[in-house]
């Protein structure tokens, strides 16, 4: 076994706040120790970005394990944590696993139900001689720390910059795709590494498809135009929506629906703070869109957690049972779709503070005609 | 219930050859339906590109259960298949499975036991009354159709076209990301709908990392330079790699290893037709790398499968069982990597025909010098 210590393992032993808090979900649930397989919870836990690696969390380490074609990229990210090079038959990922199984006295390990496969876990199983437990660790990541912030605060005003940016060069004419490519470089261009996911662009008819990605259409003279969209930076995504119309000979119940929208977004944004389950967020937006007649044209949650994932914990919609706490970050996005008409989003990135909220993402939510 | 019979369905039932061969696979291995959850699998089979959606393949029929943010895509997307609405708590995902297994008499599930997290097969099995069983469903993609073939020589066009454009463009000074840049817009321009995976372009001493993704390093005057990228363009991916020198100062030691890395590729390729064991072609490589003296640099297996995910079978490496056959689709692509000095790879993408092979990238592999 090749052990690369870095200068906090020399020192002793270290394990990040993370890695901490991940145990102690861990222990709460039963678990000694939690086997990480998920790209996502990987990153989060130890900073690794490449794609294959094994992280395992004890009560006394954080431990990556990589094959040849990362170890100097995890020696270099993982900075605080124990970086495994397995390389051989004999210290192939199962034998390293269990040798710090035996070592640290661990029975009982957890792991991440909702992420390993039936496959894979039973090839675990079969090779790790240990009791395995499936954990929810969505917890993990729900509150988010001050570097993390300051990070999506980044990948936010992005966002903001990139559709203000679009809303002067989108021309009747354009492929939605065409949009969305420019997007795409405005993002690239101000440092993030990638869409958070398939950007929306629903323009016309296509806006009554609340997941309508970006088509070949033509963006026509008087179409309402729906563009939501991600921006990934260090690690950590962003998420705005915003519909605004071609002209002002755009439809009048669209214009309509959009002063809907936009005091169901605002007032549900307003309302969030600790202490308030993500449910009554759902309802304030529902509940304005529901007596202005559209209640049967809403038919998706209000919003969602967001963080290294485009959606996590917590979720806002009606099923939801969890309470709003500082440090969460979500997403405010009610909208209304008429089948053959067209539709309207308003989405904005919300910060939980103390005593309220703050908007990560500015942008103005006025509608705009573009000519 | 609602059933949305498309013109197939109204003239008595139809299944797609692709669904037969799930269903013979899923037969063989002892089930009478496959649950499919994975989102590539349920593309190849029913042609949705949606993100949520819910497929069933019995011996009558192709399933596709979406919610109403789906419904008109699907419609007009799986034009073979059966389209369900899941809009209510009667008509949920599993009521609906439920009715069809009943209706069918099905006893026995299988599901995709390399894509199904625990957490979803736990709630499957307890939600649907019938006996799961794992499959394992790499066969199915194995052989490609001529309508495949067809799609995935459009990818590979576009990444030829796109590499010998970049060839005119990339100059010393500008970062690897800008370089990352320039090769996504020259696809999307060409046709892609995104890359088929983070574009690797690793120059100077960056090289000697197999999965170098373009980062911000500046490329410099004389450094080798491999970029290794794929265009994914209706649903198919394609895969290229190739490796020059900035100039003619490069590195006479990368030279030299360019030409063993072209000699083991091109060796390796001409190697390809059915009934050749994999694991031959990777020996056919790794022979001529190992008698250059560089076997200890080339860690990784020569090749693999490629279709509507970037890898899937049949693996070419020391250690694959499997046989080439005609209609497979695989790439080729040893390299050599020198920890601080940088590496060398080369890949095409190659459709193994009755009798031999033929490349689908057609990119020229001579060593090029930008300057």
């Amino acid at each position: 076994m090749i052990w690369f210590y870095n200068k906090y393992i020399e020192s002793g032993g270290h394990m990040n706040i993370k890695s901490k808090k991940c145990i102690e979900i861990a222990n709460r649930q039963g678990a000694q120790a939690v086997l990480v397989t998920s790209t996502h919870n990987k990153f989060y836990l130890t900073g690794f970005t490449g794609t294959t690696s094994t992280v395992l969390i004890t009560s006394k380490n954080q431990y990556i394990l990589v094959d040849f074609r990362y170890i100097d990229q995890a020696k270099n990210q993982c900075f605080d944590s124990v970086v495994l090079l397995s390389d051989d038959a004999e210290h192939s990922v199962m034998n390293l696993l269990n040798q710090i199984i035996a070592d640290e006295d661990i029975q009982i390990i957890g792991f991440e139900k909702d992420q390993l496969t039936v496959d894979e876990f039973d090839t675990y199983k079969s090779m790790i001689k240990v009791e395995f437990l499936g954990l929810n660790l969505n917890e993990l990541r729900l509150i988010k720390s001050l570097e993390e912030i300051v990070i999506m605060q980044k990948a936010a005003d992005i966002v903001d910059e990139t559709i203000e940016y679009i809303i002067t060069v989108i021309k009747p004419g354009m492929t939605e795709s065409e949009v969305d490519l420019l997007l795409y470089n405005k993002i690239r261009t101000l440092g993030a590494k990638s869409f958070s996911f398939n950007t929306i662009v629903a323009s016309g008819w296509r806006g009554a498809m609340p997941h309508g990605v970006a088509s070949d259409k033509i963006i026509e003279e008087n179409d309402f135009v729906t563009i939501d969209f991600g921006a990934v930076y260090n690690g950590y995504c962003s998420d705005l929506t915003r519909t605004f119309a071609m002209s002002q000979k755009a439809d009048d119940q669209l214009k309509e629906i959009y002063a809907i929208v936009l005091k169901a977004q605002t007032s549900a944004l307003q309302a969030c703070r600790p202490g308030v389950f993500t449910r009554e967020i759902d309802k304030i937006a529902r509940d304005i869109i529901t007596a202005a007649g559209y209640g049967d044209y809403f038919k998706h949650g209000t919003g969602h957690g967001l963080g290294v994932l485009i959606h996590e914990a917590p979720r806002l919609n009606q099923l939801s049972t969890e309470v709003l706490m500082e440090g969460m970050v979500v997403t405010v996005e009610p909208g209304i779709y008429i089948p053959n008409l067209g539709g309207v989003r308003i989405e904005d990135d919300v910060l939980i503070t103390k005593d309220g909220c703050i908007r990560l993402t500015k942008s103005d939510k006025q509608l705009k005609y573009i000519r």
